[in-house]
């Protein structure tokens, strides 16, 4: 039987471009995780890995050019975006060598014996080891920044452990390009090239997270690739932790007084924020709670002129031009939904962004307008209207988890008069960020950052970008009584690494 | 239909002793649950929770001659030992007490805006808060420290989670009582009595991981019944985190070197550990490799000795006898499988300690010596003796995850010379803590503690002892551009509190 081949797909025209790769087999699965696990060694060294991971950054600097070309002909984001989305990469890649240097991710913690403790308390010292090969799901939206380069490979590499990533079979010819390149660095280092493995097709992906030696996994995507590969992680023998990302509404509330303000500036940002990209955001504004009355009307108003003028765009793939178109016609067919702009098909290959309204009582019980309350990938949102608060509230009670939720406050209700505080504590059950007076398009890199949710937003507390990413990969150790002959070097009392650490209860920075 | 009784037995006879409770139904369940839902806005306030954990303890010291009564009863462990684990629990409770003051926990980060980043910082802030209702899966063989009052309870606690505790049955009528002085401690402080659910009944424990509010879930006991509720947190319609702990053989490896050196002092230390408790410790020493020929029989000899001066002793209840008779049985029929100190039942509800040796080659392949590579709960080790390294390393190379891993080394070795950094390197993959020249009975509480390990030690990568399992029962979240009249006071620049946080990159203390 001939391999199943792997095209790489023009999204403009959604023409087949040229063959790149083919499905991986079973076999091939295999021998790409086995050569994974060969090449840990090769990373046990941080020194090593951080030399790593600015090399990777500098040599997709280095292919910028040819990067974003190969980029843009299978995902159509255009050079601007791409541009800047490799840019984010490298300078995660370069965040993460410098996480690695510091070395407080390590968890250092040491005790001496206490006999004062109960029970007493023996030479103890503890801190984290990698957990071995991570298998790395990417997404279709960010070739690069949540690909193969992503956030999940540069956390994972500066934990120690070797990758092996799934394509995305949006982009599965820069997926190859990327990983000759991060191979390219890796070997400056003489680290082998199965550090960084690369699986395309469908069914490699689930031996993937099948696979025994596979110890953990990472993945964006929808709710249902990644809860039947959340599935398959829970349901092996030795089950594995699985990262998921999977969807998000991404709730804003606009109060009444925020509306009264400035209803004119809240509906241009909005209509930036879910346009921005044609709407495939992960972090896209799904649901907006707006105002009924007079300052909601104006901002629907706003809303409407600002995405009237904004043009078609190219998705990612056809099939999900198929289902935004689909997804809108039957959110946009329910009584008392409105479309003051409506979203759909633009030319053949194109889709128009638009928007919903709908009375926000009818979202505050179960029934047909559920389907309002779940994400649809594209340029719409659905603004909902409420009376008042307590209708508001009955439609955030009903929501799943998301990655992100907002609230845009009045001057005043900003300075903390009024219900700014009550309504941020309404939203952080819902999220893993909350904001105020922002829009949730734009995940910074930055040690602060949150990037996750109750699920479905992540399958887990974790978050995949930002510096605590890299806690996924790891997995803590303690040494009871070992002298200081054999104890890993980060683990001793003089410190020669100068690692921060917990030393007989102090914080020792 | 009548509830189903809960029976408290006496495991030194077998017989019934008293009917302490009833099995809840799926309506209580819920009850407890909501209860405690509704509780967790008590424990918001750090100061109110800390003080709580503070008065558990003392509360339970004041009921300690009850407690420890009420304990012996139900499980036989003898009040030396409970009134030790009682003055553990307490330490215990007080150390989650001084780790929720110190507040490092909630993971401050601070990030003021930052242009020059790739892509621009905003203001971004970071912390902890309680995942919400937590269900505690009590253990037989710990009735105070892994059960109603225990590591999981305290940790939860400690992170503002209420609790629903799901009670053993080999201690319900301790479960009862240690509940109902949680709660008194609980209204000191006017934390209403739901903080502190209890629930008895196999199908109970289901319907509480399944329950909605439940948020996470923290496991004691075997791989069967840990990896049924593992699988019924992961199949619910939003996972939940389940942090369990199933079973651990717990290796010793024992160089020829040390044994030459020092055989009998091995030999009586092992058998202390593999006896202590009845063998009913989670970290029993279940398999030790040791060197064939005349230093490995001189160690066989001492362990032969010390096992054989080790009396008779009720196990936590007939039906671990049963199994443990049957399943020493079994295990001893193998061929080439010797006794030197045949294990099996005392007299009509005690069991007799033992230990069996094996050719280790028996265990280098799949095969049916692969029953002794389970672990058998209660006094039986398995010896297994090496020709050469090789041999050894194949049989560690065959072990599942484990709690712990231990080597004893000669002097020589632990001074560096040797083998020792090698065989080190070999244990650190199979447990979460590795010991040298030390037994690993004995688990302290301590900030740098590890008590999990690779599954199927623990179905997560945390830990169920020391400060860091209160991480188990924590989500972050950021707050984006947020102004200060709005922030939770732990995020604020002026850090009112004094805590430990990461700001601007730097780590303050």
């Amino acid at each position: 039987m001939a391999a199943a081949p792997v095209w790489s797909v023009d999204p403009r025209t959604g023409k087949q471009r040229e063959q790149v790769a083919v499905e991986a087999t079973a076999q091939e699965v295999d021998a790409a995780v086995r050569a994974a696990h060969a090449a840990r060694g090769a990373l046990a060294d941080r020194t090593v890995r951080a030399a790593f991971l600015r090399s990777a950054a500098d040599q997709l600097e280095g292919a910028k050019d040819h990067l974003v070309e190969a980029a843009d002909a299978e995902t159509a984001l255009g050079p601007v975006r791409l541009t800047g989305e490799l840019a984010r990469t490298c300078y995660q890649l370069r965040a993460f060598a410098d996480i690695v240097d510091e070395g407080e991710f390590l968890g250092v913690v040491i005790n001496h014996p206490d006999d004062t403790a109960t029970p007493p308390i023996p030479d103890l010292r503890r801190y984290k080891v990698p957990l071995g090969v991570v298998a790395v799901y990417s997404a279709s939206n960010f070739p690069f920044a949540f690909s193969v380069p992503g956030g999940d490979t540069a956390s994972a590499l500066a934990a120690g452990c070797p990758v092996v990533v799934k394509a995305h079979p949006d982009h599965p010819g820069l997926s190859e390009l990327v990983a000759s390149v991060l191979r390219r660095a890796a070997a400056q280092h003489d680290i082998p090239d199965g550090v960084l493995g690369l699986v395309h097709g469908f069914d490699a992906g689930v031996e993937l997270v099948r696979h025994p030696l596979v110890t953990a996994a990472g993945f964006t995507g929808s709710v249902r690739g990644g809860r039947a590969l959340f599935d398959a992680a829970a349901a092996r023998p030795a089950p594995i932790p699985f990262h998921g990302e999977l969807g998000s509404l991404n709730p804003v509330v606009i109060t009444e007084a925020a509306a009264a303000e400035r209803a004119e500036a809240i509906g241009t940002g909005l209509a930036g924020s879910m346009t921005l990209g044609v709407g495939q955001f992960c972090v896209k504004p799904g649901l907006v709670l707006a105002p009924a009355g007079a300052s909601g009307d104006r901002l629907v108003k706003s809303l409407t002129d600002a995405v009237s003028d904004t043009d078609a765009g190219v998705l990612l793939d056809h099939r999900m031009r198929d289902n935004f178109v689909a997804g809108v016609a039957e959110r946009a067919e329910l009584p008392d939904v409105d479309a003051p702009v409506t979203p759909g098909a633009g030319s053949e290959h194109t889709v128009s962004p638009g928007f919903l309204t709908v009375p926000a009582e009818r979202l505050a019980s179960e029934g047909e307008y559920d389907l309002l309350l779940e994400e649809c990938f594209g340029p719409v949102t659905v603004v909902a209207r409420y009376e008042d608060e307590a209708e508001a509230n009955a439609v955030l009670a009903r929501l799943p988890g998301n990655l992100t939720a907002t609230v845009h406050l009045s001057t005043e209700e900003t300075a903390g008069e009024g219900r700014g505080a009550e309504i941020l504590a309404e939203l952080t059950p819902l999220a893993g960020r909350v904001l105020v007076n922002a829009w949730p398009t734009g995940v910074a890199v930055a040690p602060s950052q949150h990037h996750g949710g109750p699920y479905p937003a992540t399958t887990s507390t974790s978050t995949s970008v930002g510096g605590t990413a890299i806690e996924r990969w790891l997995r803590p150790v303690a040494y009871q009584n070992t002298p200081e002959a054999l104890l890993p070097v980060e683990l001793r009392d003089d410190n020669p690494l100068g690692l921060p650490r917990r030393y007989d209860g102090r914080l020792e920075r």
